[in-house]
């Protein structure tokens, strides 16, 4: 309906773009396509075509562009950071397949990792959750693996994953610890135009299980991701090699890599069986 | 009263409206008959007949019907959830009788299940309110035994049913650990537009008793539906079935599904003891 | 002084008047004699006689009588929980005299159980507010023994109780194991029209040891009143019986309802001895 | 100073005046002089004579004389509670000497034992406050030791009391088990006209000793006070005995009945011993 | 600077000035002198002498010298509360040095000693904290000594040595046990006028550490004050006997005073070894 | 860019100014540019030279010089602090380079000790922040070496350490022993320009996990700090003897005092080696 307004060029597939966009209300599209003719324009262009599509998506789900120095080292920092997120992304069969990642800083963040719902979903299992998890710990784990230390790069991080294991244990239900029980804690209110904490409706014995809970689910994600990130450290530093030179790759020039470094890996192993041939 | 300003059709059953709206004030029935005048003269019917009065009384009590895409998958999920419901309120001796169930998302739920109160209740019996746990917690079991795994669709579940528990240890002096003492906390005031928590007016040790009191009586109910509803399983899974397709049931259909569901396991019982005679 | 603006009937029993409006102030005297000369009018009757001013009185402290539709069960579930109220009011030793009992709706309450103080009280001793607590919870053993199950109906029982326990054991050092000691928690202070909590002056301890004593308070007086209600169920059965068809009765009529009970129980005992003559 | 304005009669004794207004700002008393011309003026007196400043010092201090039916029972109870009081000031060593007793009701007390300072006070001691206790304490045990039971009415007592030992255990180091620590709590400051209670400074383990030293003083004051009663309770007998009947009674008043009472046990007690011989 | 705008009497010693007014803002010693200038002229003199400079910064710093009637007993007790100040004042070898005792009432207090700070201090040693404690709980233990109880007297000087130690402990990192770390609580913001407690950023488990400090310290050192001014309770008579009369004394009559008491004491020593020649 | 405006002279080495402002805005630098050329003008200079600019960023980042009067012992005092930062600013590996050190009182501190950032930093790793740490807690270790006591002059440290500490445990997973979970409290928000403590989201016993742990990595790195200045005493009390007498010294100063003392340390260990041949 939105794209009515403006010409479009042929090279534009409003599938994979209905795909980037998927939350999207009507106003967002609308802000969408008002942004592509805008940049369409600014660049003496005729038509709106899938590139100039895509940035304008970009500018609004993730923020503009910034313009950030960073050292050669932090660089490869964030590149670890963001491989580790892409390979979970791609590993974990319930997490949202991987659309892209980048190291090209946008609004608060040095590197974003981007996933694409396959549907939009209304009730998430408990499964499907605990990958999700996965994804986001990646990032803290991968820098763990190559740098034998984590950074404050990960403070996001962990508020995102904090929340959610805590709706998981408190408003859906799924520790078996706690079991069908919703507990209310820290709801905020807008009151003049700020937040307001509030009393938990539990007992403190009650509130000690929860935060049990939270740091066992936490901890035991953590401990499998860096298990699983182990077995596959050759795709991790594949990945992150590649992007400090590219700074952003979309999700089958990922894959390529990832089968690459598979096979690398497969090579490398018989060449060691050749050496221990026993 | 209300029905006199508006020509109604043979096939209006007044009583059967009645008993949809117990609880109605008599605004509420005054804009009930608006509602259905207006459907009325929009489908350019002359008279207000049983269906326009029953969408008009749904409106009004489960909110507008909402396009929602679900996937296949999901929408499995939705009538599991919604036949775990109603198969409680089939079962449970106390439960108010199944009125009908439907997958089609309305307001903010993506599906319902309705029971019609038999009477306009005052006061409500311990045992009362332990079956109609025993339905609210279906849905949620429901998902257990068929997918093996919970969602977050059951978070309004979980909020209503600990709400009730809550009060049935609070404040109904239903819960013999804690007597017929009158708990309050959290009780909240309205000042400039927002609610505002409480002190607690008792001991941590108190909220700790309480807590798992709530957990208790709440893991109990659940322990039990599930053991019911596995003794049901071949119900739960043809009304389930027919959900998906029908998607909408009303209390008799639901009754012949249930019916002949049970018919097929006797006979299906039968089969195997013809194939073990001894 | 008020009853001399309107003319009074004959059968006007002042001094029973003001048995029944001990606490009133001279507004409410005002407003009690206006009511009945309204009321006079409205009948257009030219006195104001005793019904007329009995029914001004009731309007006033009890609230105007409600058109609620209760099922049988429902009536019989109020009768008896009344009824157990007026038992309790009638034997125990301390309590308020016994002034009408009804099951007509009113106000928020679908029942009242009425007491006249014998006096204007203004220092209550330990050993009456023990009493009024066992009228207070009569109505929910009377549940308990009649259906052996309790109802929502009793919560604002529950509250009372618990307020006036409360009280003791904080304010009126009533109880031996917290001493003459004063607690102060939860007052209430208005600001901006709406109430306030107020941080407890205690102890975590001690607000572990009060909540106790409340509890045990409570439970001992609940199973005393049990134990005494048991004893007298013949009579609970009777007036709630006779309460179900009248709805209404005075002191008087439940006074014989009680001595025709009591009779009938020392007969049917001599029957039963007359069968077990060793 | 205040005096020169009014005609003074010949009965006035400034100095006893002077005692009984021991704290009184200038206001206050250009206020009492005031009152007592009034009151002259009222009852068509000359002169401004002693006992009607005695009235208007009365006036000022304990409020206005006020109405009150109490039933003979109550007026016991009040007579009783009040000669405790009045007779622990009479028997503690450091207790401000007694001046005055009344069952007049007065403001919102039903009674008053009134003591005189003997001095304006700027430091006063443990040992002091002790015995300002066991007065406070005094009513209630009276209570206790003639009735067998306690009643509301000590409410106020009990607050002034902990009041009193909560600040010398929190404020003047008076605790030898919490030392010379002075602790914060509950200090109310003015907002918009209301108080507001504040976060103690201090943790859970130090409230519960706070607690447990609070309530350890007042027992122990309590016994002691029921100890030195019961040894005296003749006199206690002989002054509310007494007081039904006169209602106000004055400092020497009291000292005779007191002694009186005395002389009698001593000599029941010789008869006790007359026929008791060996 | 100041002096430049008043003629100066011969005997006015700025440096002596000086040493009084150490932390006096340019404002402060313009008041200083305007006072002095005030005093001057009231009465009637022409320069500005030493003593009116003295009773100028007198009232700035203490308050004005306020009518107070003591009872003897009263006014003995504040003679050996302040003696206890200035005889630790005077022993402690890092107390600031003493500069005068005086129990003319002035402002909220019934007497002051004055101690100079030898310099404008910055940072503060522990070892100086300590003594500054020992000085401040001198008079609740001198109480202790000579009359075997405390009063309501020191509430200011407990209230200021457990803010001390507070800070000590919490933001000083002055305990061994709490370590480096810096607590807050109770910090209080200015909010239309008033103040608002603050929450603990610290655990329930920490508050009880820091409570338990603060008492260990401030117990010690109470204990160490009481053993120190019992060895030198000769001293400690001598002053407040002296004071009893002066009321007012300087460091150098202070000195002279102790030391004349010191003689004494060898003198009856030497006595009592007369006589126990053994 | 902004030092077009102003003319500059040939000794200002834009690189070395680039240095000491990392972090600046552009107004920042505007502001810069506009202190340099106010300086120049009212000292009467042509060009602004070095000394010029870099007094100018003095004022900018570290306040006003204030005159300030020390005793020599608190002159003392100050230099062994700052060089105690200094020093392990000096040692530490991942510490940003040392850059100047100056007891000349600024703003609100007595005495400064500035370190360069190699660049500017966005990620940082944990043993970063606990070099940091041991630079911030140098201060107080150096008094407690070489005075034996601890000052209220480190507050301001600690206040830094704990906070830094605090979000190392709690938002950015460096603990351990609390994993990779964020805790929120204390979040301050504006309201009315005043802030407002947050309820903790967490539980009483997590928040004692998180304390201990805050204590564990202070007194850890205190500890170390301590081990590392006692081995380097030479050093320290080189620098801060030095700093007495120059106020202000430059990274290239202080460096060639260091290495000096370690040469006198090796050739006074060689004298001495020289007595023990054995």
């Amino acid at each position: 309906v939105h794209t009515k307004k403006v010409p479009l060029a042929d090279d534009v597939d409003l599938e994979a773009i209905a795909k980037r966009t998927v939350g999207f209300s009507g106003a967002d599209l609308a802000n969408l396509v008002n942004e592509a003719a805008l940049l369409t324009g600014r660049e003496r262009k005729k038509e709106v075509d899938m590139s100039t599509l895509n940035h304008a998506r970009d500018k609004i789900v993730l923020g503009a562009e910034r313009e950030v120095i960073l050292s050669d080292e932090e660089k490869k920092l964030v590149a670890y950071h963001e491989a580790g997120h892409a390979l979970m992304a791609w590993l974990l069969p319930e997490a949202d397949p991987l659309d892209r990642v980048t190291i090209i800083p946008r609004g608060m963040a040095l590197g974003v990792t981007e996933q694409i719902p396959e549907e939009d979903r209304h009730s998430l299992k408990r499964t499907y959750l605990l990958d999700r998890l996965g994804v986001i710990l990646g990032g803290r784990v991968s820098e763990k693996i190559i740098f034998g230390d984590v950074t404050t790069g990960a403070e996001a991080d962990l508020k995102q994953a904090t929340q959610m294991v805590r709706r998981m244990v408190c408003q859906w239900g799924m520790s078996d610890k706690l079991g069908a029980v919703a507990f209310r804690r820290g709801e905020e209110h807008v009151f003049l135009g700020r937040e307001l904490a509030q009393q938990p409706d539990f007992s403190e014995n009650t509130a000690q299980l929860i935060d049990d809970e939270i740091r066992r689910i936490i901890s035991e994600i953590e401990r499998k991701t860096q298990e699983i990130m182990q077995k596959h450290q050759g795709k991790l530093e594949a990945l992150a090699t590649t992007l400090v030179e590219a700074e952003t790759l979309e999700a089958n020039e990922i894959e390529k890599i990832f089968k690459y470094a598979d096979a690398q890996q497969r090579s490398s192993m018989n060449e060691l069986s050749a050496y221990n041939p026993q």
